[in-house]
């Protein structure tokens, strides 16, 4: 496939690691909330079998986040959230779907809870501090919303528990999945996370203070040789065997959480008010017209730069494929699709066009593996 | 300069023309709204000579639309923007910087009046999208909010006037600026403005029917070798020197109207409501700190990726320069800058170091031609 540089600008903005994975070896980019992610740094295979084997950093500054904080901050959050937050707690991860009044899905962040009347959201890529801003003035709440100086690097794989162990002590083993902690560094506190996207297992790094975290960063490296420690980036092949989705890929405004497979997300029967909510009851009582579902298909490659049509046995669309690579588990193409009904179901057989050739396939649950 | 490739994907869009643009020679791209925007066929020097003297045609699709109709549309649209709409037409294209509460801009799109309940804002880089939903719900406004189907190709250089006549007739040079109408092309018809983000003149044309869009640009190119036709995009030498600013890289959401210069789309003497009106007064009462200005600097070349200090004799930082390119026209590096009182007067000298060069420079007004 054809390849096009970027072309960089002020408007894609770089973040506090990007001189330093330059001189490591990123090759592309991708851009993320105005700002540039890395997305390879050379084989995304060879990349990926690392990954799943020992410890990258990666620079997902890119996660940025929207402070919002105040007397009215949680009422605020949860408004946007079909997640029940009434019951959430201090130092917190919670994986909550934003939707709109027609419960159009517009963004699926982490929210991190750091008090009553602080919380931070890490998102995925759409600006969310416009609509929390939009919601906030029109129902003239008592919130401050920013964007705050925070540039996340991520330990990802296997070996991220014992480099951070090396550097932060014991005491950062006992961190739960989706719990977060202050843990300091030659003098500075640093917010870190038990959370990444991938399903290896590792930590993420709330950068606030810059020169700190550089000087971590450059740490985790020395440190790291003995873990053989690479600099990496989320990994398209890793993600889509995990079944984790990615906003703009999988799914986007036009679709509703539970057609997303959000269903444990969806808090209808709690007593807290949030956009969407009558739509969705609609919605639940009804029934989902597609879903997103997984695909295996019998071929040895595939370079998605948009949706492809999945066809069924007679030639008719049947939905689109969405996200895809070469899995070295399967050794197969396997990808992410929106199937309509009623063909969403697993062992639904498949036909995909990958570049002039017919190739067949299976619909199957998510996540793969 | 080393080069990074841009990693593809759904969320990246491709354009109807894509697959165009890349089989005529397209080098690099950026994003824009979540889209692919073509950013130089090559050479960029070679691409603004051919552009101030004959025509291209720009894949500008990354310019999406938020529509917004119904009952309450005209006075969601007004209140987003400091720019007094009350006498707008329908038929007009108007340059309205949308602000928030705090009269920080999140975007300076070009609004277009359909008809009185229907608007399209044709949008710079940022989810303008989300803040109306957000503003609409909150205040419980009557309105639809979306994304069109619209795809705008643009037709740029002294010679589109001609290129257009051949195809659309005369009347298409009887457009004043900033004006649209909608023009048969085929049996289907094509809403075209006379406008586009360069100076050399043309015309934007807001493909909603992408089959009859698709032939257009087909012909465009057909009718066009007679005017020395090419493919182009926005042009980074053209728009610096014509001082046509960029959101994202000149300004953002920490800046306000009057430190752009947007003074005379700023109506606070009107009777209409809009955010950030108070906190208008109040900057306009006591000034203005800082301001975007021009820099002309001694030196050859420059290739910008964030912004660079800009310093004064005594080497003490007197502001950012955001935007940058070597001019042919001045035969020097030209720049867009935020400098802060008192030295945003032209004269003012300045120094900027480039890769490691200390280069002297000048402060100017905007625009430089």
């Amino acid at each position: 496939m054809k390849t096009f540089s970027i072309a960089k600008s002020r408007r894609l903005r770089s973040t506090p690691y990007t001189s330093r994975i330059e001189k490591q070896g990123v090759t592309a980019y991708t851009t993320y909330n105005h700002m540039l992610l890395p997305a390879a740094f050379g084989s995304l295979e060879d990349s990926y079998h690392h990954l799943k084997k020992n410890v990258q950093i990666w620079d997902v500054a890119g996660e940025r986040q929207v402070e919002v904080r105040g007397k009215d901050s949680a009422k605020l959050v949860q408004m946007m959230t079909c997640r029940d937050l009434s019951k959430s707690k201090n130092g917190r991860c919670y994986y909550c779907p934003i939707i709109d009044d027609d419960a159009g899905i517009i963004n699926d962040p982490v929210v991190l809870r750091l008090s009553e009347d602080r919380w931070w959201i890490s998102i995925a890529d759409s600006d969310v501090i416009l609509f929390a801003k939009g919601l906030a003035i029109g129902n003239k709440f008592d919130v401050k919303i920013f964007e705050p100086n925070v540039d996340i690097m991520a330990i990802q794989g296997p070996k991220s528990f014992g480099l951070m162990e090396k550097i932060f002590g014991e005491k950062i083993t006992n961190l739960k999945f989706f719990g977060f902690d202050y843990f300091d560094f030659k003098g500075t506190k640093h917010l870190i996370a038990r959370s990444g996207w991938s399903k290896q297992g590792g930590y993420e790094i709330y950068v606030e203070n810059t020169k700190s975290g550089l000087e971590l960063y450059d740490r985790l490296f020395e440190i790291g040789k003995e873990f053989n420690v690479k600099p990496g980036c989320p990994n398209l092949i890793e993600r889509i065997e995990s079944g984790l989705l990615s906003y703009g890929n999988d799914m986007d405004l036009y679709d509703n959480p539970y057609e997303c497979g959000f269903d444990k997300y969806v808090n209808l029967d709690s007593d807290v008010s949030f956009l969407g909510k009558d739509k969705l009851k609609k919605i639940k009582a009804e029934g989902i017209n597609r879903k997103l579902m997984g695909l295996i298909i019998d071929a040895n490659e595939i370079s998605m730069t948009k949706s492809l049509d999945v066809k069924d046995e007679n030639n008719n669309v049947i939905g689109e494929l969405r996200s895809a690579c070469f899995s070295p588990h399967f050794n197969k193409v396997i990808g992410i699709a929106m199937i309509n009904k009623p063909f969403y179901t697993p062992s639904q057989n498949v036909k995909v066009d990958i570049n002039g050739n017919i190739c067949n396939g299976k619909v199957c649950d998510l996540p793969f593996i």
